[in-house]
């Protein structure tokens, strides 16, 4: 990554600070943070904060051990450390806080990333200072990836494409959720995945899948089941999510229809999908496909979600969501039909708004695969 | 996990709560959330709360499509769920703090755990309470582990040096600290360990160990390197976390010296420790054996922390830490001797205070081993 980009991601910032009244955002170590310095920190129990203003290099408080990480940053930051005794926090936070100016001022905060911990610090070290949410000065940067960030994207896909395809003949009746979660898990990382994945495989079997975050179990797989797996992988940072249905033998007939019904669901939202379009338009017609089945009530989620250096991020594909997709824009889309006590189907692409309509990034075939046959 | 087990958790937990004058706990997904209730829910831009009061069963808000885990809870809860639509969060999160009767209370938070996002809700929900820091509450129930919680985190050691044992022989000249790291990753997974890891690998050739927490990267592994790995495990939520240092061809005389003093620092740690010393005393007894080999400013970090559920938790073995330790609480050895520039190594154990003193639960050699040998 060069230098002009997270300068230019920086300064572009600070122009959405300005049009927003905030004089700067406070950002905690994740996927923001790596967005606009590339600093890969963690969230652990020694609070980080940086301070993008509107002008001027950032300011940051960080534990002593992490500076190394600060070396040969590719732009001019100021930062101030503390050691091990927790008692030390706060003064490397004041310091940093009033290095920035910020006394008094409007500080945004991202509060899905920022924790009580930090809040606290800051309160303490800026008493004057007020911290709105500023979540979306930094969403509307991120929102909209460019082609290097969709070209990660695609690679992340690819491999938990390769990743299942590596799976898929190693499955057998006896085996459980857990087993093919594991051995899911280990062809990712085969297939080139960096370490940490977006989270970890969702594989249910039958029933299981009624929920749709089902951890995986110890049922174990019995011919006629349906697996559901919902999985991703992690290219430069980026981040890949599908979720395909597979049967261990023939399904019945109740199980062939939810799948079918999701399958067109998710074909009426891609094609709903394009520049222009609301989000809610996109939710819409997935649900309009399930609901005329008689199933509305059973689709229990949204119809997706943005990703690319967080798993969720916006655009939010749902019932109300007013927002316009713009080319860039790169998000889920996964109807569902669960059925508690019985079954339940997902059927996940990932897609990104081009100029001219969506192009669909994940390839496998959506039909349902007998894998034992 | 037996009914008795959470519910007895939770009485504990009440008793704490009474005597540190607070009236309820408010938890999010998360490893306080699994101790007390078996519950695997994952931070997510839905927000999560679960108040566990002094008395009655705890009140929860959550989303509409994670209801199906509250099934089958083996103790009683009351659940208020929400849509997709943000604007119906705060309507859950009052009912279920009104139900809870925390109107004016004190309510303590996991400040390191719960985000700005929450405290918000909770502060609207309940206005008139107030929000201390409970995390000790909780914390004075984790921290002693019992015969189970132990045998989970031996087995996590286990399946960790398992991996290392497959990686090592496959470690060749010219392959990246990133190659190394996803074919330990992917080692890990066939050991068994359950798909989330406790952090991502660290692998760290020559001067990138100089940096404590090091991202794997592109440096080229050559002969006469040093080889930082610090890595982990998990099984049944319970995790391992150990560093071994390596050389690929012959070391230079400085590495394998700091890498001896690490190691008689790891030995005098580990002697200090036992039930009754003092988390200082064994910082003191590894920073001692550093100092006097005229690097101890270059020890940039704490000797050890606490795990289990997390991967960093209580106790805190660092100077000034004047808690006594007792039998069950299990913690990190990992003195280190970081040169910036230069090289760096760290050796790291896990050890559980027994009746009489301390057991290592890691087992790998800690002697410096040429594997390109």
């Amino acid at each position: 990554m060069s230098e002009s980009l997270f300068s230019a991601r920086q300064q572009v910032l600070a122009r959405q600070l300005a049009s927003r009244g905030l004089h700067a955002l406070a950002v905690v170590p994740g996927a923001s943070m790596r967005y606009l310095s590339g600093l890969d920190l963690h969230l652990s129990e020694r609070p980080v904060v940086a301070f993008f203003g509107q002008e001027g290099p950032p300011a940051m408080a960080l534990p002593e051990l992490e500076e190394g990480k600060l070396r040969g940053l590719p732009f001019a930051a100021r930062a101030w450390t503390y050691g091990e005794d927790p008692a030390t926090w706060s003064k490397a936070f004041r310091e940093a806080a009033r290095a920035a100016g910020l006394d008094g001022q409007r500080v945004g905060v991202e509060s899905g990333n920022m924790r009580v911990l930090e809040l606290r610090l800051l309160q303490e070290a800026l008493p004057e200072a007020t911290y709105p949410d500023g979540s979306e000065a930094l969403a509307a940067l991120r929102i909209c990836k460019d082609a290097e960030e969709i070209a990660c994207m695609r690679r992340a896909a690819q491999m938990a494409e390769e990743a299942m395809r590596q799976t898929l003949p190693a499955i057998e009746a006896g085996m459980t959720e857990r087993d093919v979660a594991s051995l899911l898990t280990a062809r990712l990382f085969a297939a080139g995945c960096a370490p940490e994945l977006p989270f970890s495989p969702i594989v249910a079997f039958g029933a299981s899948a009624a929920n749709p975050h089902a951890t995986p179990g110890e049922r174990a797989l019995r011919p006629g089941d349906l697996i559901l797996c919902d999985w991703g992988a992690q290219a430069d940072g980026y981040f890949s999510d599908m979720t395909r249905m597979f049967t261990y033998g023939e399904a019945g007939p109740a199980e062939r229809r939810i799948v079918e019904i999701v399958d067109r669901a998710r074909q009426a939202a891609t094609q709903a999908a394009g520049p222009d379009a609301l989000a809610s338009e996109v939710d819409r017609a997935a649900r309009a496909v399930i609901e005329e089945a008689g199933f509305g009530d059973r689709f229990i989620h949204r119809t997706g979600h943005g990703l690319g250096l967080e798993i969720h991020e916006p655009p939010w594909i749902r019932d109300g969501n007013a927002m316009r997709l713009r080319p860039g824009m790169t998000f889920t889309i996964e109807p569902g039909i669960y059925l508690p006590g019985a079954a339940g189907a997902r059927l996940e692409d990932m897609v990104t708004i081009t100029e001219d309509g969506a192009e669909t990034l994940t390839t496998l075939p959506r039909s349902l695969i007998n894998i034992a046959a």
